[in-house]
């Protein structure tokens, strides 16, 4: 999986690439969405508290698909800094004509909050839409996790 | 008690005036405030769809005294749009040259979210900062319905 | 009010005439009923830590109904100890021949949990069936506490 | 792992040699004990119900180490009823002049909720006393899970 983004917030940005070994999680979301943030981003931050950097990276990724004029990068900024986000999170790319930003149509995510599982080996394993039990998302990630690393010829 | 707003979302202006010989709660908030979007804002909404609207009156006031520059009329109209709110709500006016809001400071809000509570004569007799059981909250609202309506004269 | 009861647990026996002027609140339950251990017990908690004794007593009356043979006063001692009650329980008188106990009858009550509200001058004024919310309950509260004792000669 | 057990509720009895090849959760509890009811219980209850019986299977050993008197077999299936527990409950065997059970005893728990985890090869692998995160728990299932069932010779 890669991501097209045009920017990052609190952070450096960061390559998928360059997490191969690991698994990721990419908490998809938009800033005025109630399921977002009463769900989706409470529990990617558990995740993110959870494990060890070296074992799970959890990454947020805004893909907005309406109210654009108000949910930029700058009230993004504002919003990660009053939600106290801990991770990464990227700006999904705007595409010219269209509602739905880059990284969002390229995967087909049908909405937010969406909750996307990258292996070891960088593949897209599970994306889920809305609500996910933590009980169900611990089993993927604990599946994962017990998947081998990839060679790094394979990488 | 009077507001001193520059505008009304999702409702015709409210005269608090005509409110007199009800129960009024103002529930004052940020639109980028945790607490108030987990906490303050659906106590509101419990609140707005417990009681008949000839005895109690919910009213959202947003009292903004950061990030002013991501949240203006639009964005809060965005806002109340998507987390469905259904009672009026004000914008406190802007005070050139000072963070803080018109009503905020004139009654010394200390943040958000922030419950005012108006008895039937119009007068302000509870404010509570942060979050605030429902217990407590529903023991004033009993006791203030329990107060006579001042007679018109007196209004 | 009356209650009728062949015994109590953690505390002497309480008589309702001796709180004529204070509004009381009883709950009724059974140990083994999960909705009175999830909702009804942990709110009567929750008024019971609100309130000064003064103004608000609050009262356990356990109700059995079925279940009796293994619900006797050496279980509910054991449960009320393991849950940390802290007000009076009333064990409902048992009546020879039928299931329901005694005030549990006389009152009617249709199930557990029931709670009930006593105002000022002993008289029941409200009996709610299962959950009830805080927000309800403090305004049935805020509404009795806002009621004039009655003078002595009346009680 | 193996069982020393004086009976089941709501079940025959289940032998864990049978269960080789699935992972099997067992949550040890204590009828009057609080975090059981208001944790351990509930998420076994999840547990059972996200997973299909060839993969996971569920059960519920009752390790009584005080109240003995009021929490017998009678109790424990009046509890067992009330509560809808759905899985098989084991009632660890008591053990004449200890208060702790034999089984708890042979594998050292100590306190309830106790949730463990044993894998395909019937081995037990992770024992936690107290609330466990889903999330955590999710983990260690999801690991179990991608283990290779043993050779039939191996079980």
């Amino acid at each position: 999986m890669t991501l097209d983004v045009s920017g990052w917030v609190n952070s450096d940005p960061v390559d998928l690439a360059d997490l191969r070994g690991r698994v990721v999680m990419i908490e998809a979301f938009q800033m005025l969405c109630p399921g977002c943030i009463s769900h989706g981003l409470p529990q990617a931050q558990r995740v993110h508290r959870s494990f060890d950097r070296s074992e799970v990276v959890v990454l947020g990724l805004h893909t907005v698909f309406e109210h654009h004029a108000v949910t930029g990068p700058d009230a993004l900024a504002a919003f990660v800094s009053e939600y106290r986000i801990p991770f990464p999170v990227a700006i999904d790319r705007p595409v010219e004509g269209r509602s739905i930003p880059s990284t969002m149509g390229r995967y087909q995510l049908q909405g937010t909050p969406s909750t996307l599982l990258i292996d070891r080996a960088g593949r897209l394993r599970h994306t889920a839409l809305g609500a996910l039990d933590d009980l169900v998302l611990g089993v993927h990630l604990g599946r994962l996790l017990s998947e081998s690393a990839p060679s790094p010829e394979a990488g």
